[in-house]
């Protein structure tokens, strides 16, 4: 994202996009407009826009996964394949409860779920990120997106909704009870 | 809900119903005002109050759990336990969709992911009507948990967000596929 920027136009590509996280949070995707980001981030307009040409760009730049993310998944993807599920449900949990990017994935989450006018580029996000990884490694599309099913589902009830006893329940505990069907979905018999 | 009402009173109250589901919907939670939804419905605020006396009240009964939909939760727990996984998910897609109830659930599942200020009422729903009853047949409510993150992630990735291969997938392919996560998480071992 930010490699090869000079620091001075980092910081402030950071602070638009951080603005512009907090617009599209809590204004929905529709009312948020460049202007009022700009506003937000104490920059022009014209500023937001030589970075992000239009809303759709920024919309995108900000439900993008954080680079963390990704190499996470990439470590979590390799090893012995019999391990997969728990290496990936451990990395998971992770991720979720770091105090910088599980605030992010939460953020993420709740977009994907509300803004109807973005939701197509959301998929394109989910499915060039991490979707396309899961199923180089299980070699099926249908097994991949069943992965992705079980780990969006934890995140909604454990980190969206908080629901309980999985809110709480041990990472351990979690790992143990849904490390088994990441597995299954993966390498196991499916019909 | 509507028990023992006569037709004009339900009718009425249907209509302010649709009209607030809609308004939550489009607006979110915040935005939404008693005032908002009696115009859209073509009533006085005062009716509005008369059914719901705040805004709080409206809503729980737009995220309410449809009937049918109890009903079919209580019929797929009962009979043979070796085989609650498969009846639950196959109850699960028929509920979602179904031209009705489908619509109905994916507006539910979306505002459970974006309202923050009615996250606790939601919450209690989920609670009274879904997690309980798992619970009474699982005996514990982390099982419990465990079947619903199944389930929501499943309606996020097949019915909100719609990813392919699994928004597309056969129903048969998909039940045989998530229902042994199921039934595992019910009745099988989880540590």
């Amino acid at each position: 994202m930010s490699r090869g920027r000079r620091p001075g136009e980092t910081r402030t590509r950071d602070a638009i996009l951080a603005a512009a996280r907090e617009r599209f949070a809590r204004d929905g995707y529709d009312r948020t407009t460049i202007r009022g980001v700009a506003a937000d981030a104490g920059v022009d307009p014209a500023l937001v826009m030589h970075f992000f040409p239009a809303k759709e760009e920024l919309f995108t730049a900000v439900i993008d996964l954080p680079e963390d993310v990704e190499l996470a998944i990439e470590r979590a993807l390799h090893g012995d394949p019999g391990r997969l599920g728990e290496r990936l449900m451990r990395m998971f949990v992770d991720v979720w409860e770091d105090p910088v990017t599980g605030p992010r994935m939460i953020g993420l989450l709740r977009s994907a779920a509300s803004y109807d006018a973005a939701a197509a580029r959301l998929r394109d996000v989910f499915d060039a990120r991490i979707l396309r990884r899961f199923a180089e490694v299980s070699h099926d599309d249908l097994r991949s997106d069943l992965v992705s099913s079980q780990l969006v589902g934890v995140a909604m009830l454990r980190y969206v909704l908080r629901i309980e006893p999985l809110a709480s329940a041990e990472r351990e505990a979690l790992i143990a009870a849904v490390a088994p069907t990441l597995q299954r979905y993966f390498t196991g018999a499916i019909e």
